[in-house]
């Protein structure tokens, strides 16, 4: 044996995988991870104490999530037996993808379909479960027409195809068309349409989430102000959550996250909402800033940040870093985000200095 | 296709695998999940609501869980590069099925190998990544000889051997020259020693995990008294660690949990560790208590629960459930644990409740 003991134990996927690995950049101005810029009031904050005090630490929490799960089955306007919750939505992800692992006759792993630039952990959640992922890549508007869809779910035969919108992190959210597309040719796999941010776009497919059996809609806590929790579900046919609850592992959600997301569903709820308002108005004031810089193209946004994209973005980024305001690179020497930075919505004085900051580097 | 759309792309091992299923039974008396019967301090309640109060929900935890993990490494004399944190262990569990899922040549599946009966988070954890569970049954004392586990060891070849001790439903520690020759016999496979219930037996082998690269060492929070937190972490070796960050959900603890964990390292420690003392003191009481009923064969315990045998095991249960005691019920028409309760040591008057009801009941 040469190497570690593992070097034959391991998955051979995880050789191409890297950690993920978010070195801590100290910084005043955060605009990295497409945080809701505000935090709870200090009345919310004090009364969110109270309650968490009152938590008996000593016990698992409840493994249904019960309290939770009704309230979100009544904002959601649907069944509490159609909803299963995750540590985030990573986590119902990996469920999902731990679930559909069964190749299809003819294929050596099963397959996972989705869009190309999207979500880090839809390919880092297939790699680790030696499921293959399988993308299909947007265009240069980062558009992907009902036609080029509709081909690669037919050529890739996928368990799972995730369909985010809006998309992270291009911004913007698929057409219409393009979802009932691929609902329509997708009929035998599970189609799992991943509203992350629907907070800030407003537009939803929870109708066709109740009513096709093949149809799944992801959803989260964490963008709207609450991603210390770790808090997401996944809204879906009561047959396949049955299925789904196997894999899951009984006591994923931590009392302390499931009571303040239940404080967070009955208490500080219009709070929230208010930020995410001010956020989407935000956006469009710091879209419109930035589409006025010199040499930065700057691509619509229906979620709580915009990708931008300039030459030398690497030496931008650094730049901006030395000034105080950490964005996130996903520049490189090639691919479709070559050059492209992605800037969280921030407070409006985070985002003047973000202006400042790229009017003297640009 | 006959049946749902998911018949053909679901693992065919869910097939077999029930959803873990927790009905909450409400009862004065809970004594089936294996908690601490102590909450923390009103002082500590306070305390920590204060601290938690200043966590800024809005931002995503910490991936690397810095200063849980410096704490950790210090209070186990290790370096923090050998520490793995999850969701309680169950997380940690399906971390290392996960990575270590590559069939050796000439094996359909990987395996993972582990005492029968045992946690049962090894074999579904199992099952529902597509690795074969292969168990070693533990004899009527529920002793494992060592000359029987590295032939188990031998004849299986797992990837993953699982060595809980004390070992959960049983309740007694494995002998440690079954460990030392389990670590010997299996040094090509990854053998993980699952100390869960070390604070009531207070023998660890970190020792080994620290100085053996192909030995991890599991721990939890949940058993001393945080099991609503779900913290658990992996000591192994700091390479093996790397590769398994790479299947961890990057923010898989919560802030929260993240903030109370550290808070009870730092603050609270003398408090549960005390618990745990009259815990340790209580179960010797009650498990010579429960000897003194007739018809009732109980186990040595080495954890904080006591594991027992009687005739009609399952209508003993329902009487407890009336008198407002819960405990676990393992009993089935055959099986090592046919017969079978499983008694978590409560408070002084819980045990008290428990052994009144009982005497009715024998």
């Amino acid at each position: 044996m040469d190497g570690p003991f593992f070097s034959d134990l391991l998955r051979p996927e995880l050789a191409d995988l890297r950690a993920y690995d978010a070195a801590p950049i100290d910084v005043p101005v955060k605009l990295d991870a497409n945080e809701n810029a505000y935090t709870l009031s200090d009345a919310a904050r004090a009364d969110l104490a109270r309650e968490l005090a009152l938590v008996d630490l000593n016990r698992y929490p409840d493994p249904r999530a019960t309290r939770l799960r009704e309230l979100v089955a009544t904002d959601m306007d649907t069944s509490p037996d159609r909803l299963i919750f995750g540590a985030g939505v990573d986590e119902v992800i990996a469920m999902i993808v731990t679930a559909f692992a069964r190749p299809r006759p003819g294929q050596a792993r099963a397959r996972t379909l989705f869009p190309s630039p999207s979500f880090v952990m839809f390919r880092i959640s297939s790699l680790a479960r030696g499921v293959e992922p399988v993308t299909v890549p947007l265009d240069a508007r980062w558009d992907l027409a009902p036609e080029a869809a509709v081909l690669a779910v037919r050529e890739t035969r996928p368990n799972v195809v995730f369909l985010p919108t809006p998309n992270n992190p291009t911004g913007n959210a698929l057409r219409p068309e393009t979802v009932r597309a691929v609902v329509e040719a997708a009929t035998d796999a599970f189609v799992v349409i991943d509203e992350a941010y629907f907070d800030f776009h407003g537009v939803t497919y929870a109708e066709l989430a109740k009513t096709r059996a093949h149809v799944g809609l992801l959803r989260t806590f964490s963008k709207v102000g609450l991603a210390g929790l770790r808090v997401g579900y996944l809204l879906a046919d009561p047959a396949l959550v049955r299925e789904l609850e196997k894999v899951r592992q009984p006591y994923n959600v931590p009392s302390l996250s499931l009571r303040a997301a239940e404080l967070c569903m009955t208490r500080y709820r219009e709070e929230l909402l208010l930020q995410a308002k001010k956020i989407v108005e935000s956006r469009d004031v710091l879209s419109r800033d930035l589409a006025s810089l010199p040499g930065l193209e700057v691509f619509p946004s229906d979620a709580n940040f915009v990708l931008v994209r300039t030459a030398r973005a690497t030496e931008v980024w650094k730049g901006l870093v030395d000034r105080g305001v950490l964005v996130r690179n996903f520049d490189g020497p090639s691919g479709p985000l070559s050059g492209c930075l992605r800037i969280t919505v921030g407070r409006p004085q985070e985002n003047d200095r973000l202006l400042s900051a790229l009017r003297t580097l640009m």
